[in-house]
Protein backbone atom coordinates (compact mmCIF):
# COMPACT_ATOMS: atom_id res chain seq x y z
CA UNK A 1 0.00 0.00 0.00
CA UNK A 2 1.57 3.35 -1.04
CA UNK A 3 1.96 5.61 2.20
CA UNK A 4 -0.70 8.61 1.71
CA UNK A 5 1.26 11.88 2.26
CA UNK A 6 -0.29 14.41 4.46
CA UNK A 7 -0.75 16.88 1.69
CA UNK A 8 -2.34 14.09 -0.34
CA UNK A 9 -5.06 13.72 2.21
CA UNK A 10 -5.57 17.95 2.53
CA UNK A 11 -5.98 18.08 -1.20
CA UNK A 12 -7.83 15.05 -0.67
CA UNK A 13 -10.02 16.55 1.75
CA UNK A 14 -10.25 19.77 0.08
CA UNK A 15 -11.52 18.47 -3.24
CA UNK A 16 -14.80 16.86 -1.19
CA UNK A 17 -15.61 19.79 0.71
CA UNK A 18 -15.29 21.81 -2.54
CA UNK A 19 -18.10 18.94 -4.25
CA UNK A 20 -19.91 19.43 -1.13
CA UNK A 21 -20.67 23.04 -1.26
CA UNK A 22 -21.63 22.77 -5.36
CA UNK A 23 -24.23 20.63 -4.03
CA UNK A 24 -25.41 22.64 -1.45
CA UNK A 25 -25.43 25.24 -3.40
CA UNK A 26 -26.87 24.04 -6.69
CA UNK A 27 -29.97 22.24 -4.48
CA UNK A 28 -29.88 23.29 -0.89
CA UNK A 29 -28.40 21.51 1.97
CA UNK A 30 -31.61 19.39 2.42
CA UNK A 31 -31.54 17.99 -0.56
CA UNK A 32 -28.06 17.11 -0.75
CA UNK A 33 -27.06 13.50 0.45
CA UNK A 34 -23.87 11.78 0.22
CA UNK A 35 -24.38 10.24 -3.17
CA UNK A 36 -24.84 13.76 -4.22
CA UNK A 37 -21.54 14.89 -2.52
CA UNK A 38 -19.99 11.49 -3.69
CA UNK A 39 -20.97 11.90 -7.68
CA UNK A 40 -19.82 15.40 -7.86
CA UNK A 41 -16.03 14.87 -5.92
CA UNK A 42 -15.49 12.10 -8.77
CA UNK A 43 -14.18 9.70 -6.35
CA UNK A 44 -14.99 6.58 -4.71
CA UNK A 45 -17.24 6.27 -2.20
CA UNK A 46 -15.02 4.33 -0.02
CA UNK A 47 -12.60 7.07 -0.21
CA UNK A 48 -15.30 10.04 0.18
CA UNK A 49 -16.19 8.20 3.72
CA UNK A 50 -12.45 7.98 4.83
CA UNK A 51 -12.74 11.85 5.38
CA UNK A 52 -15.93 12.70 6.25
CA UNK A 53 -18.87 9.88 7.47
CA UNK A 54 -21.86 12.40 6.71
CA UNK A 55 -22.55 15.76 5.46
CA UNK A 56 -23.14 16.69 8.92
CA UNK A 57 -19.19 16.35 9.14
CA UNK A 58 -18.71 18.06 5.80
CA UNK A 59 -20.29 21.47 6.94
CA UNK A 60 -18.38 21.63 9.79
CA UNK A 61 -15.22 21.00 7.40
CA UNK A 62 -16.78 24.08 4.87
CA UNK A 63 -17.44 25.98 8.00
CA UNK A 64 -13.86 25.71 9.52
CA UNK A 65 -12.42 26.14 5.94
CA UNK A 66 -14.78 29.32 5.88
CA UNK A 67 -13.61 30.67 9.18
CA UNK A 68 -10.39 29.69 9.40
CA UNK A 69 -9.65 32.91 6.84
CA UNK A 70 -11.78 35.30 8.65
CA UNK A 71 -9.63 34.79 11.68
CA UNK A 72 -6.32 35.51 9.84
CA UNK A 73 -8.16 39.16 9.02
CA UNK A 74 -8.86 39.49 12.46
CA UNK A 75 -5.51 38.56 13.45
CA UNK A 76 -4.03 41.31 11.01
CA UNK A 77 -6.84 44.05 11.97
CA UNK A 78 -5.91 43.25 15.76
CA UNK A 79 -2.49 43.62 15.53
CA UNK A 80 -2.53 47.01 13.21
CA UNK A 81 -0.40 49.17 14.70
CA UNK A 82 -2.79 52.15 14.08
CA UNK A 83 -5.66 52.81 16.42
CA UNK A 84 -8.81 50.17 15.26
CA UNK A 85 -12.17 51.37 14.57
CA UNK A 86 -14.97 48.83 15.22
CA UNK A 87 -16.62 50.31 11.65
CA UNK A 88 -13.29 49.72 9.85
CA UNK A 89 -12.96 46.13 11.28
CA UNK A 90 -16.50 45.47 9.92
CA UNK A 91 -16.02 46.87 6.80
CA UNK A 92 -12.71 44.61 6.21
CA UNK A 93 -14.51 41.99 7.21
CA UNK A 94 -18.10 42.23 4.78
CA UNK A 95 -14.71 42.92 2.00
CA UNK A 96 -13.75 39.87 2.89
CA UNK A 97 -16.66 38.32 2.95
CA UNK A 98 -17.33 39.77 -0.40
CA UNK A 99 -13.94 38.25 -1.92
CA UNK A 100 -14.98 34.96 -0.98
CA UNK A 101 -18.82 35.20 -2.00
CA UNK A 102 -17.80 36.23 -5.69
CA UNK A 103 -15.14 33.16 -6.42
CA UNK A 104 -17.32 31.74 -9.26
CA UNK A 105 -19.73 28.87 -8.76
CA UNK A 106 -18.39 28.68 -4.71
CA UNK A 107 -20.56 31.55 -3.06
CA UNK A 108 -20.05 30.46 0.20
CA UNK A 109 -22.70 32.78 1.44
CA UNK A 110 -25.16 30.74 -0.15
CA UNK A 111 -24.08 28.02 1.63
CA UNK A 112 -24.23 29.87 4.87
CA UNK A 113 -27.99 30.88 5.00
CA UNK A 114 -28.30 26.93 3.81
CA UNK A 115 -26.85 26.24 7.28
CA UNK A 116 -29.03 29.01 9.37
CA UNK A 117 -32.46 27.05 7.98
CA UNK A 118 -30.51 23.09 8.66
CA UNK A 119 -29.25 24.41 11.90
CA UNK A 120 -33.38 24.73 13.48
CA UNK A 121 -34.19 20.97 12.32
CA UNK A 122 -30.55 19.15 12.47
CA UNK A 123 -28.71 19.08 16.00
CA UNK A 124 -25.61 18.37 14.38
CA UNK A 125 -25.48 21.11 12.39
CA UNK A 126 -26.75 23.37 14.56
CA UNK A 127 -23.79 22.30 17.33
CA UNK A 128 -21.28 23.07 14.84
CA UNK A 129 -23.46 26.71 13.53
CA UNK A 130 -23.73 27.83 17.03
CA UNK A 131 -19.79 26.96 18.24
CA UNK A 132 -18.88 28.66 15.10
CA UNK A 133 -20.74 31.64 15.01
CA UNK A 134 -20.27 32.00 18.74
CA UNK A 135 -16.09 32.01 18.30
CA UNK A 136 -16.59 34.41 15.35
CA UNK A 137 -18.44 36.83 17.24
CA UNK A 138 -15.55 36.64 20.09
CA UNK A 139 -13.24 38.11 17.28
CA UNK A 140 -15.55 41.10 17.28
CA UNK A 141 -15.36 41.78 20.94
CA UNK A 142 -11.49 41.58 20.99
CA UNK A 143 -11.90 44.43 18.21
CA UNK A 144 -14.26 46.09 20.84
CA UNK A 145 -11.80 45.68 23.66
CA UNK A 146 -9.18 46.62 21.62
CA UNK A 147 -11.02 49.86 20.36
CA UNK A 148 -11.67 50.66 23.75
CA UNK A 149 -7.93 50.17 25.04
CA UNK A 150 -7.26 52.91 21.84
CA UNK A 151 -9.69 55.28 22.62
CA UNK A 152 -12.19 54.73 19.70
CA UNK A 153 -15.15 53.33 21.40
CA UNK A 154 -16.22 54.27 24.91
CA UNK A 155 -14.53 52.17 27.68
CA UNK A 156 -17.83 52.05 29.69
CA UNK A 157 -19.50 49.73 27.50
CA UNK A 158 -19.66 46.41 27.17
CA UNK A 159 -17.99 44.64 24.76
CA UNK A 160 -19.83 41.75 24.58
CA UNK A 161 -22.79 43.67 23.96
CA UNK A 162 -21.40 45.87 21.26
CA UNK A 163 -19.82 42.35 19.68
CA UNK A 164 -23.35 41.56 19.40
CA UNK A 165 -24.25 44.42 17.10
CA UNK A 166 -20.89 44.30 15.35
CA UNK A 167 -21.42 40.63 14.30
CA UNK A 168 -25.13 40.92 14.33
CA UNK A 169 -24.27 43.30 10.80
CA UNK A 170 -22.63 40.65 8.96
CA UNK A 171 -26.05 38.38 8.94
CA UNK A 172 -27.52 41.92 7.42
CA UNK A 173 -25.63 42.50 4.95
CA UNK A 174 -25.30 38.42 3.23
CA UNK A 175 -28.79 38.71 3.16
CA UNK A 176 -29.36 42.37 1.55
CA UNK A 177 -26.92 41.35 -1.02
CA UNK A 178 -28.22 37.86 -2.13
CA UNK A 179 -31.83 39.27 -1.41
CA UNK A 180 -31.96 42.69 -2.33
CA UNK A 181 -28.69 42.88 -4.22
CA UNK A 182 -27.95 46.25 -4.00
CA UNK A 183 -25.06 46.67 -0.50
CA UNK A 184 -21.94 47.65 -0.74
CA UNK A 185 -19.15 46.75 2.02
CA UNK A 186 -18.41 50.71 1.89
CA UNK A 187 -22.09 51.91 1.67
CA UNK A 188 -22.94 49.73 4.66
CA UNK A 189 -20.90 51.26 6.74
CA UNK A 190 -20.94 54.48 5.93
CA UNK A 191 -24.70 54.16 6.69
CA UNK A 192 -23.67 52.42 10.17
CA UNK A 193 -21.26 55.46 10.45
CA UNK A 194 -23.87 57.74 9.82
CA UNK A 195 -25.73 56.84 13.15
CA UNK A 196 -22.34 57.10 14.74
CA UNK A 197 -21.88 60.59 13.49
CA UNK A 198 -25.42 61.99 14.84
CA UNK A 199 -25.28 65.43 15.88
CA UNK A 200 -27.57 64.91 18.84
CA UNK A 201 -25.98 61.97 19.84
CA UNK A 202 -24.37 63.05 23.70
CA UNK A 203 -20.51 63.50 23.69
CA UNK A 204 -19.63 60.61 26.62
CA UNK B 1 -75.63 26.99 -1.12
CA UNK B 2 -74.70 28.88 2.02
CA UNK B 3 -73.18 32.48 1.18
CA UNK B 4 -69.73 32.44 2.85
CA UNK B 5 -69.20 35.69 4.47
CA UNK B 6 -66.16 37.80 4.28
CA UNK B 7 -65.51 37.15 7.80
CA UNK B 8 -65.37 33.22 7.22
CA UNK B 9 -63.18 33.31 4.58
CA UNK B 10 -60.47 35.57 6.31
CA UNK B 11 -60.66 32.97 9.35
CA UNK B 12 -60.45 30.24 7.13
CA UNK B 13 -57.41 31.72 6.03
CA UNK B 14 -55.77 32.59 9.18
CA UNK B 15 -56.17 28.57 9.58
CA UNK B 16 -54.81 27.63 6.49
CA UNK B 17 -51.77 30.14 6.84
CA UNK B 18 -51.47 28.78 10.75
CA UNK B 19 -51.12 25.16 9.63
CA UNK B 20 -48.72 26.22 7.20
CA UNK B 21 -46.36 27.78 9.63
CA UNK B 22 -46.52 24.95 11.96
CA UNK B 23 -45.91 22.14 9.20
CA UNK B 24 -42.56 24.78 7.96
CA UNK B 25 -41.34 25.08 11.57
CA UNK B 26 -42.06 21.37 12.26
CA UNK B 27 -39.94 20.46 9.20
CA UNK B 28 -38.45 23.01 7.05
CA UNK B 29 -39.77 24.31 4.19
CA UNK B 30 -38.58 22.31 1.57
CA UNK B 31 -40.02 19.03 3.36
CA UNK B 32 -43.68 20.77 3.45
CA UNK B 33 -45.86 19.79 0.81
CA UNK B 34 -49.63 21.60 0.48
CA UNK B 35 -50.73 18.18 1.62
CA UNK B 36 -48.83 18.38 4.67
CA UNK B 37 -50.65 21.77 5.17
CA UNK B 38 -53.88 19.81 4.38
CA UNK B 39 -53.36 17.66 6.68
CA UNK B 40 -51.97 20.08 9.68
CA UNK B 41 -55.20 22.20 8.45
CA UNK B 42 -58.08 19.53 9.04
CA UNK B 43 -59.30 21.23 6.06
CA UNK B 44 -60.74 19.69 2.67
CA UNK B 45 -57.93 19.15 -0.32
CA UNK B 46 -60.59 21.69 -1.91
CA UNK B 47 -61.43 24.10 0.59
CA UNK B 48 -57.40 24.57 0.91
CA UNK B 49 -56.82 25.52 -2.90
CA UNK B 50 -60.03 27.41 -2.33
CA UNK B 51 -57.59 29.67 -0.79
CA UNK B 52 -54.37 29.23 -2.23
CA UNK B 53 -52.93 27.37 -5.04
CA UNK B 54 -49.61 26.71 -3.74
CA UNK B 55 -47.25 26.52 -0.85
CA UNK B 56 -45.35 29.70 -2.29
CA UNK B 57 -48.87 31.65 -2.36
CA UNK B 58 -49.05 30.31 1.47
CA UNK B 59 -45.69 31.82 2.20
CA UNK B 60 -46.56 35.08 0.53
CA UNK B 61 -49.51 35.00 2.90
CA UNK B 62 -46.93 34.27 5.88
CA UNK B 63 -44.97 36.88 5.29
CA UNK B 64 -48.12 39.57 4.62
CA UNK B 65 -49.54 39.09 7.99
CA UNK B 66 -46.26 39.45 9.68
CA UNK B 67 -45.21 42.17 7.89
CA UNK B 68 -48.47 44.01 8.53
CA UNK B 69 -48.19 44.05 12.02
CA UNK B 70 -44.35 45.39 11.74
CA UNK B 71 -45.73 48.12 8.90
CA UNK B 72 -48.88 49.02 12.37
CA UNK B 73 -45.63 49.70 14.62
CA UNK B 74 -43.45 51.81 11.85
CA UNK B 75 -46.98 53.97 11.23
CA UNK B 76 -46.87 54.18 15.21
CA UNK B 77 -43.54 55.42 15.17
CA UNK B 78 -43.28 57.83 12.19
CA UNK B 79 -45.76 59.69 14.36
CA UNK B 80 -44.59 59.98 17.29
CA UNK B 81 -44.34 63.66 18.35
CA UNK B 82 -41.53 63.19 19.92
CA UNK B 83 -38.08 63.36 18.40
CA UNK B 84 -37.18 59.92 16.27
CA UNK B 85 -34.03 57.92 16.54
CA UNK B 86 -32.93 55.30 14.32
CA UNK B 87 -31.52 53.47 17.33
CA UNK B 88 -35.12 53.53 19.70
CA UNK B 89 -36.58 52.65 16.45
CA UNK B 90 -34.71 49.57 15.91
CA UNK B 91 -35.19 48.34 19.79
CA UNK B 92 -39.28 49.04 19.25
CA UNK B 93 -38.66 46.84 16.22
CA UNK B 94 -36.77 44.24 17.81
CA UNK B 95 -39.20 44.03 21.10
CA UNK B 96 -41.70 43.53 18.15
CA UNK B 97 -39.55 41.09 16.49
CA UNK B 98 -39.34 39.07 19.77
CA UNK B 99 -43.64 39.49 20.79
CA UNK B 100 -43.60 37.94 17.60
CA UNK B 101 -41.64 35.16 17.95
CA UNK B 102 -42.20 34.16 21.38
CA UNK B 103 -45.76 33.39 20.16
CA UNK B 104 -46.06 29.89 21.54
CA UNK B 105 -45.77 27.24 18.93
CA UNK B 106 -45.63 29.69 16.26
CA UNK B 107 -42.14 31.22 16.26
CA UNK B 108 -42.45 33.52 12.54
CA UNK B 109 -38.81 33.99 12.93
CA UNK B 110 -37.93 30.58 12.21
CA UNK B 111 -39.92 30.38 9.00
CA UNK B 112 -38.06 33.27 7.98
CA UNK B 113 -34.95 32.22 7.81
CA UNK B 114 -36.32 28.94 5.87
CA UNK B 115 -37.73 31.10 3.60
CA UNK B 116 -34.62 33.25 3.30
CA UNK B 117 -32.80 29.62 2.32
CA UNK B 118 -35.66 28.83 0.17
CA UNK B 119 -35.64 31.95 -1.97
CA UNK B 120 -31.80 30.96 -3.52
CA UNK B 121 -33.96 27.85 -4.86
CA UNK B 122 -37.13 29.23 -5.62
CA UNK B 123 -37.65 31.99 -7.77
CA UNK B 124 -41.31 32.10 -6.17
CA UNK B 125 -40.00 32.62 -2.49
CA UNK B 126 -37.13 35.31 -4.09
CA UNK B 127 -39.29 37.28 -5.66
CA UNK B 128 -41.61 37.80 -2.43
CA UNK B 129 -39.00 37.53 0.02
CA UNK B 130 -37.57 40.53 -1.98
CA UNK B 131 -40.42 42.57 -2.66
CA UNK B 132 -41.47 42.47 1.62
CA UNK B 133 -38.08 42.86 2.63
CA UNK B 134 -37.35 46.01 0.34
CA UNK B 135 -41.09 47.58 1.62
CA UNK B 136 -39.65 46.34 5.01
CA UNK B 137 -36.29 48.04 4.59
CA UNK B 138 -37.89 51.33 3.26
CA UNK B 139 -40.00 51.67 6.69
CA UNK B 140 -36.11 52.03 8.46
CA UNK B 141 -35.28 54.79 5.22
CA UNK B 142 -38.73 56.84 6.43
CA UNK B 143 -37.25 56.43 10.07
CA UNK B 144 -33.90 57.89 8.91
CA UNK B 145 -35.57 61.04 6.82
CA UNK B 146 -37.83 61.64 9.93
CA UNK B 147 -34.43 61.35 11.82
CA UNK B 148 -32.57 63.47 9.67
CA UNK B 149 -35.59 66.44 9.83
CA UNK B 150 -35.86 65.51 13.79
CA UNK B 151 -31.63 66.84 14.16
CA UNK B 152 -30.92 63.05 15.56
CA UNK B 153 -28.97 62.08 12.56
CA UNK B 154 -26.68 63.54 10.03
CA UNK B 155 -28.78 65.77 7.51
CA UNK B 156 -26.26 65.18 4.57
CA UNK B 157 -26.06 61.41 4.89
CA UNK B 158 -28.22 59.25 2.45
CA UNK B 159 -31.28 57.98 4.46
CA UNK B 160 -31.34 54.58 1.94
CA UNK B 161 -27.68 53.70 3.07
CA UNK B 162 -28.65 54.09 7.15
CA UNK B 163 -31.90 51.94 5.97
CA UNK B 164 -29.34 49.54 4.46
CA UNK B 165 -27.38 49.55 8.15
CA UNK B 166 -30.49 49.55 10.64
CA UNK B 167 -32.56 47.10 8.35
CA UNK B 168 -29.26 44.37 8.48
CA UNK B 169 -29.23 44.46 12.44
CA UNK B 170 -33.09 42.75 12.59
CA UNK B 171 -31.40 39.47 11.00
CA UNK B 172 -28.31 39.48 12.56
CA UNK B 173 -30.92 39.70 15.61
CA UNK B 174 -32.99 36.97 14.68
CA UNK B 175 -29.87 34.89 13.58
CA UNK B 176 -27.90 35.11 17.10
CA UNK B 177 -31.47 34.49 19.00
CA UNK B 178 -31.86 31.57 17.33
CA UNK B 179 -28.57 29.83 17.39
CA UNK B 180 -26.79 31.40 20.25
CA UNK B 181 -30.03 32.42 21.99
CA UNK B 182 -28.28 35.22 24.13
CA UNK B 183 -29.21 38.78 22.70
CA UNK B 184 -32.17 40.72 24.00
CA UNK B 185 -33.16 43.87 22.12
CA UNK B 186 -31.54 46.08 24.88
CA UNK B 187 -28.82 44.67 24.60
CA UNK B 188 -28.37 44.27 20.89
CA UNK B 189 -29.37 47.91 20.25
CA UNK B 190 -27.09 48.83 23.80
CA UNK B 191 -24.44 47.31 21.78
CA UNK B 192 -25.00 49.81 18.62
CA UNK B 193 -25.36 52.90 20.64
CA UNK B 194 -22.28 52.20 22.72
CA UNK B 195 -20.47 52.87 18.89
CA UNK B 196 -22.28 55.70 18.70
CA UNK B 197 -20.78 57.13 21.58
CA UNK B 198 -18.00 56.67 20.52
CA UNK B 199 -15.45 59.76 22.36
CA UNK B 200 -12.89 59.75 19.23
CA UNK B 201 -15.88 60.29 16.79
CA UNK B 202 -15.67 63.64 15.05
CA UNK B 203 -18.47 65.79 15.88
CA UNK B 204 -20.30 67.14 12.42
Amino acid sequence: MPKVTEEHRANRRREIVLAARKCVMDQGFHKTTMADVIRESGLSAGAVYGYFKSKEEIVSAIADDALSTIDQLFEGILNSPDPVTPVDALRAVLEHVLRIAEMPDNDLTRVAIQAWAEALHNDAIMVTASSKYRMLRSNFEAVARRAQADGTVDPEADPKLIAQALFGMVPGFVLQRLLLGDVTPQGYTTGLAALLNAPAVKPV
